[in-house]
């Protein structure tokens, strides 16, 4: 293997397949990054058997493609190096005893390579039928619902996001069975199949990381027990998770005792405020009460003191409700709403708490109540 | 004590003694922050026993001060309270049974206080013969020599920074007997007493985060066991470091066997990159070693891989050097010059290594060699 590229164009595709490598030690071949130069271009590619990356630099982005080859390289060293190199063309070339010899015009590396063979197949493969969706619109999904995935790993299949295709209807689900995030896209073509999915959030969180843009588009392409994303020049592979995702299409009412209207700043920084006196011990518990055209949102810590805050909502009837909820809880499903105004809607104190945008229906929040009163 | 004040006026000093309240929870009540309502304005004033911070908002800057008196609240809630509230105007007011009373238009707190007599006297005094100095200078030195402190405990002087006081040169020594730092500044004016005292280098890490402005002068105000600091509207006060400071005056030699001089980029990523191929367990050493206009940089890690590079340098004669040192010591000492271009001056392999700017003398860096030759 020997070729000539420069800095920047390199250094671009190995922060992609860097965020691939795995970060212990238990197999020292995932803490490395595979070259695989062909006349077409280079192929990066990293995993930690959890996800895997690939990504490709065309032979029209390298400057000179001498000898074609493969190495495998420490990850962490090759990325450090051509970060700190200057933006110049760099040489690298596979030496005698599998070294890879690095060069600009004032420097020089030599790092010891590890065995080809030993690196694992990533197993990238297509079918024929990927779901589309656009950049933009899968971070949206995803910053929308993960913050509501479980992170203990009592219950696996909570660590996840459902995924849930039928026809052109895409539901993502996830909750920690305190709270659920249930979002619902229409696709734009049917798929063939129907699939019923969970994915780590974890991997999910990783990959929104590594789109750039908004524009592009992302193919998923899904089996039985991984799914493989494909985007700009980027390929990434996830385990799913195994096991029967809760259904929870019953938990959403189809009507409310009330539903109150209010302005998203006043509700997101009154919450903000009246949880600075909750105790995670306490699971950050806050009282909401209202009155005629008010709320009152109050919480305490005996020790130290309490709070009280006032906002003005709209109510669709005459009924009040007084209910308490875990601060952050909401905190974080007011934010994913991304409304200028909100719903709020109630079944009475021991019933879920419903929220949603008042603009669009397609996501929903919902949060189990605190019993207190 | 009752009082009106903006929402942003009390928030910007609140910043500056919450610097001051201690993170431990041994003794509750330097977790607080004393409010002093005086007819003259508002007294702020917060200890964690190793500095003191205290300062002032003029009657000026407050809308109405109904009630003067004291209290003692929590440094971290009024802190994160303030903080939250919008920028409107806040009510504060002492309520029976030691309470704060906090308002806005729409919120409400409550906080429990601490007795005031409870709260440590910080015994901020002034004397007729302060050292004045510009805060944009005592910035510089503090940068210039800190990162040479020892972090160990086990000589206690060597983790603060050396101020040596005469007449009108002041003299700041850091060193964790590895290196050394040394910065020489002359006074406007000629001090009434000669000090040679060492004050802890994080206390003073500290300080130099409540400097806002760089034009504004900052008063040095020494006792023989503690240094009060009053600049803008803050006063500072931190211990000093009893015990002798080591006398390094005589580690600078007068005249040197080689002198070079490189460009500061050049020398300073070179001994960057090539410092990815050392290791902490081997005091990160790299070789330098001189041929002719070159000097080339190099170190290995045996099981990972090797470096060279190669700088451009200036000899002052004909004799050559070949010397190994610790990388990261080396990159403080060079960043720390500030200068376009640098001098290194060597008496041999195993004497020490001293740095300057060619622009000017007044800051001196010594490192020592490691023997590896």
């Amino acid at each position: 293997m020997k070729f000539e590229i420069k800095q920047n164009i390199l250094l671009e595709h190995l922060n992609y397949v860097i965020r691939g490598i795995s970060t212990k030690n238990l197999r020292p071949i995932l803490n490395c990054i595979k070259f695989e130069l062909t006349n077409d271009g280079l192929y990066l590619m990293s995993t930690d058997s959890e996800i895997s990356i690939k990504t490709f630099i065309d032979k029209k982005e390298i400057l000179n493609i001498d000898t074609t080859g493969e190495i495998v390289v420490s990850g962490r060293y090759i990325y450090d190096i051509i970060r700190k190199l200057p933006d110049e063309i760099i040489n690298l070339e596979e030496v005698i005893d599998s070294k890879l010899y690095i060069t600009t015009k004032n420097s020089s590396f030599t790092l010891n390579c590890s065995n080809v063979n030993e690196f694992p197949d990533l197993e990238l493969e297509f079918n024929q039928n990927p779901i589309t969706l656009n950049e933009k619109q899968f971070k949206t999904i995803i910053n929308q619902t993960s913050f509501a995935t479980s992170v203990s790993e009592t219950r696996p299949v909570l660590t996840g996001i459902n995924f849930k295709i039928k026809e052109n209807q895409l539901t993502c689900t996830a909750t920690d069975s305190y709270r659920l995030a249930v979002k619902n896209i229409t696709l734009e073509n049917k798929t063939v199949e129907n699939w019923d999915i969970v994915i780590p959030t974890k991997n999910l969180n990783e990959l929104i990381k590594l789109m750039n843009t908004d524009e592009e588009n992302i193919e998923m392409y899904i089996f039985t027990n991984k799914v493989v994303f494909k985007f700009d020049q980027i390929i990434f592979m996830t385990r799913l998770i195994s096991g029967t995702y809760p259904d929870t299409s019953k938990l959403i009412p189809d009507k409310y005792e009330l539903t109150i209207k209010v302005k998203y700043d006043d509700l997101y920084s009154a919450i903000d405020r009246a949880s600075l006196l909750t105790s995670e011990s306490d699971k950050n518990t806050i009282k909401f009460e209202t009155t005629e055209t008010t709320a009152v949102i109050s919480s305490n810590i005996p020790e130290i003191g309490n709070v009280e805050e006032k906002i003005a909502v709209e109510k669709d009837n005459n009924s009040e409700i007084k209910i308490a909820f875990n601060s952050k809880f909401m905190m974080d499903a007011v934010k994913s709403l991304e409304s200028d105004e909100i719903e709020l809607m109630f079944n009475g104190e021991i019933k879920p708490i419903i929220l949603k945008s008042t603009q669009t229906d397609d996501l929903i929040q919902l949060i189990l109540p605190i019993r207190t009163y």
